[in-house]
């Protein structure tokens, strides 16, 4: 027997195919998922197999290693949830998203480490060891809200496009002010002392590593987008440039100490349309299927180790400090909620109801993130203390707030996602009226979202496409793109039923084919040839009409 | 800049990244890839990149590491041979294939050690140090033909079926016995005296290590099938366990010192045909492309990196030992191919001509494994001529015979391999043809391989398909599932070429559909209902005439 030489991959596969089959082992048991959100479920895994390993070799398990997690585990996260990010609504509510990822995330942490910094002078709690900073520092990992555990929760209560896109597009775009906040404070910490220099260079440094983060994303993006333009000969490998260029956008942003999440979701937004334009089919439902399985297995694995990591003895217990940590991060959540969106109704036609504002500081849900800053702070004498709060903070809000939220949104009546997706009647209409916003916005002077959407589809169109699209001679709209996609889904299912004729091959009944198709244009469906001359008509008179 | 956090993830992009560029780039110039085989553009590659690290640093650039290539680089290319293998040209070669296997390389490995050993007999060569252990101990690791240098090859050419599977099915099969003789002659090598009882041992050991590897890669692959029975509700997660389990039976068979090819063959030959029906369409397309995408990108680092550790200091040069094993591995091959051709070709009313019996002698190529095993001997004063020798080996063998055997398949105009997939109707006859040899054989009590397929058919339907399958109460015969799939790519092509008419959701047309179905089946295509028929009806005859 050698074991020592194959221990590595031995052991990660195994960790792996154990988080599969644990998947499996819920899904196996129609009634669990719909009761308990599946994170619960794994991190419950996660500390029964911590309980075992405890029990067996008296030390505490193994915590979760930082590097791992956020070289390893996280990427295929984000990835995944840039890639499959719904642009429009995220473009459309962009600086609302903002405004509750930098000022929302600020005023948290903020208040947060006030807040438990006066708990501190509470004589009677046994704190006052616990200076500002490092409360501040507290503070800055605690608040920000995290992407995985808001994923996991979300995917399954189905709310409306624009309430999910609020909290999740929050949850990702955090990362910078996280990143920042946290290095700053970290930084001060180790400081004699700090100079009011010292302070500006951090909020200088909050739009270096937001925007470095985008720019690298989105260059790495680009060069995606241009290296698949090359692969029509060896399709087998389009996949693995979506993949490679991706990790390495998130691992450069890293290594400059960028934000990575920023960077990587920038890079999957940027590449999307043009990747998919370039590879083939199948090559595109290999990217899909394996982002969706590879981010599934992250998250089940962080959620175990979550669950293995927290038993031990890695913690102080101090009542009054963790007790009062879990409620000033729900009624800092809420009061800054409350206080952004009054101003974000004030300038929105389309406002945010009460009921959605409740939804939005009830789904801050705390996850891995933070769980792995605190391990990341340097040793000082109140780490485990940190420790404590963080665990007791992250599976309050998993546990607590993550099963409850579905009967809350039930009770609440909280509008839902609509079930079917949207007809090609429903998307012209949609295109036509974006076409005629931007004519008004024009003609009104008004340098609103859809100047500035039909501003950059322009500049895509004249530059970007004919340098990263392979076949540009023949650009097809998506609304046809849509029609084709329906029409392969219809065929396969025909094909499945064993009804399908084989129209072309047989020129006997190629005339009954074609009245079919003849039918057909009377009914719902238009094809492509005359989708193709609406969208052309519909385009050539908008312009002229603006240019008038 | 903190480059050390990242640069591990970071690193092994960038070489998988440039391995993808270096394919693309080949692939741009369209005449040079049918002139010179992928493989020598690699290793080419890798030289220049050996030579310009080795002329920046001044001393030997990093040799590739024999654990990242036996654990990470090898599993991929093996999985994708074993998973893609036409299981029925290779089980009807299995006899002649496990011959070659396993008599020629113990023919080569003797052939070439003692003739080597022999060489450096004479004084004036000055290799009177190297012992007949030695020399026998290079035999083993020079002697055996490598699959990864054989699929790179015989993929481009495209020689017919059967002399395809008897070359590669050779290259994956004799892994046990180059496993067995190398560890063999190296522990020899070690001991004092070698007793009679450790020869013994290590012929059974022979058996050990093949028929473990086979049993360990069958339970791996059967648990794999079993699994997918229950992925119903979670498809995402699906295409994991193929390769989990798959790796899981390489590395456990690497750990028992089993040969982990044979596991790993065995284990995707085993789960195939269950997996394939448990699985989703689109988790099947995610397994094939990702299979043939990770295998492709080991392959280019592979030779690559071939081509990288070939420059520096590792080399002790001495012409005639160099020269000679050139000369005896080419000779050993083409006598061991012609005797034991001509045993097989007594046995067997389908012979393998002349000319087929020189390509398979030619296309002996030795490639990674040799070299990753010259690298793994123990430090012995002539460990560099043989790492000398085992390179020239290998670019003798890709460069002069994986450049010349394309022009020389052309030139010997050797059978090519049929263009066009088999009709439905082929298979019908086949399949028919199949049940009258097992009649014939059963009749004439015969035990032949038509007898021992019928009895693993009976064996898996009975039991293997009721424990393994999800859907077993409606077993789809394999002629059906093919019609199926011609049916659905037919139905793609239609939909793309937007001519597909929507049948059933209209009934106003529902009936022209109907004689476009009815027309068919005077065609040549019949639908399946009418195969399932006559699939039942050959059947039942069948057996009732063998029983009688």
């Amino acid at each position: 027997l050698d074991y020592q030489h194959v221990q590595v991959p031995f052991e990660i596969t195994l960790w792996i195919m154990l988080a599969s089959l644990a998947k499996i082992g819920f899904h196996l048991y129609n009634k669990l998922p719909s009761v308990v959100p599946e994170s619960c479920l794994l991190i419950f895994v996660g500390l029964i197999m911590g309980g075992i390993i405890y029990g067996l070799n008296d030390r505490s398990p193994p915590v979760m290693d930082s590097d791992i997690f956020f070289l390893y585990l996280l990427p295929p996260i984000v990835l995944d949830a840039g890639y499959f990010m719904p642009s429009r609504p995220f473009f459309e509510n962009i600086g609302t998203i903002l405004l509750y990822a930098v000022v929302g995330t600020i005023w948290n942490v903020f208040g947060i480490g006030f807040s438990l910094y006066g708990i501190c002078q509470v004589k009677a709690f046994r704190l006052q060891d616990v200076s500002l900073l490092h409360n501040l520092l507290f503070g800055s990992l605690i608040a920000a809200v995290d992407p995985v555990a808001v994923l996991a929760v979300f995917e399954e209560i189905h709310v409306n496009e624009k309430l999910h896109i609020l909290v999740f597009g929050e949850s990702l775009l955090n990362d910078a002010v996280t990143v920042v906040l946290y290095k700053l404070f970290r930084s001060f910490c180790e400081m004699p002392t700090i100079k009011s220099v010292d302070v500006f260079a951090g909020v200088g440094k909050f739009f270096v590593v937001g925007l470095g983060g985008v720019l690298v994303g989105l260059s790495f993006g680009f060069t995606a987008a241009f290296t698949t333009r090359f692969t029509k000969d060896i399709r087998v490998i389009e996949p693995l440039f979506v993949f490679l260029y991706s990790y390495l956008s998130y691992l450069t942003a890293e290594m400059f100490h960028l934000s990575g999440i920023v960077a990587i979701i920038s890079c999957a937004m940027g590449m999307k349309r043009y990747v998919e334009a370039n590879i083939s089919l199948k090559s595109h439902t290999t990217v899909k299927y394996f982002m969706k399985m590879w981010s599934s297995v992250s998250d089940t694995l962080i959620f175990i180790f979550l669950g293995v990591s927290t038993i031990g003895e890695n913690h102080e217990w101090n009542w009054p400090y963790i007790c009062f940590t879990v409620i000033f991060c729900l009624i800092w959540r809420a009061l800054g909620v409350l206080v952004l969106t009054f101003f974000v109704n004030r300038f929105h036609v389309n406002t945010i109801t009460s009921k959605d504002q409740f939804i939005i500081a009830y789904g801050g849900l705390r996850g891995a993130i933070c769980f792995s800053l605190v391990f990341l702070l340097p040793d000082f004498r109140r780490k485990k203390l940190f420790i404590a709060a963080t665990t007791v903070v992250i599976l309050f809000t998993v546990f607590i707030q993550g099963m409850t939220i579905r009967p809350l949104v039930d009770l609440l009546a909280v509008k839902r996602k609509r079930e079917s997706a949207p007809t090609v009647g429903e998307q012209i209409h949609i295109r036509f009226l974006d076409h005629l916003l931007a004519g008004i916005e024009d003609i009104s002077g008004h340098w609103g979202q859809y100047y500035w959407k039909d501003k950059l589809e322009y500049f895509n169109s004249k530059y970007l496409q004919k340098i990263l699209l392979r076949e540009y001679d023949q650009p097809k709209s998506s609304i046809v793109l849509l029609y084709e996609k329906l029409e392969r889904k219809h065929a396969i299912e025909l094909a499945q039923a064993g009804q399908l004729g084989h129209g072309p091959a047989h020129p006997s009944f190629l005339s009954s084919d074609r009245t079919v198709i003849t039918d057909q244009k009377l009914e719902d469906t238009p094809n492509p040839d005359v989708l193709d001359n609406m969208q052309e008509i519909l385009a050539r008179n908008l312009y002229r009409i603006r240019r008038t």
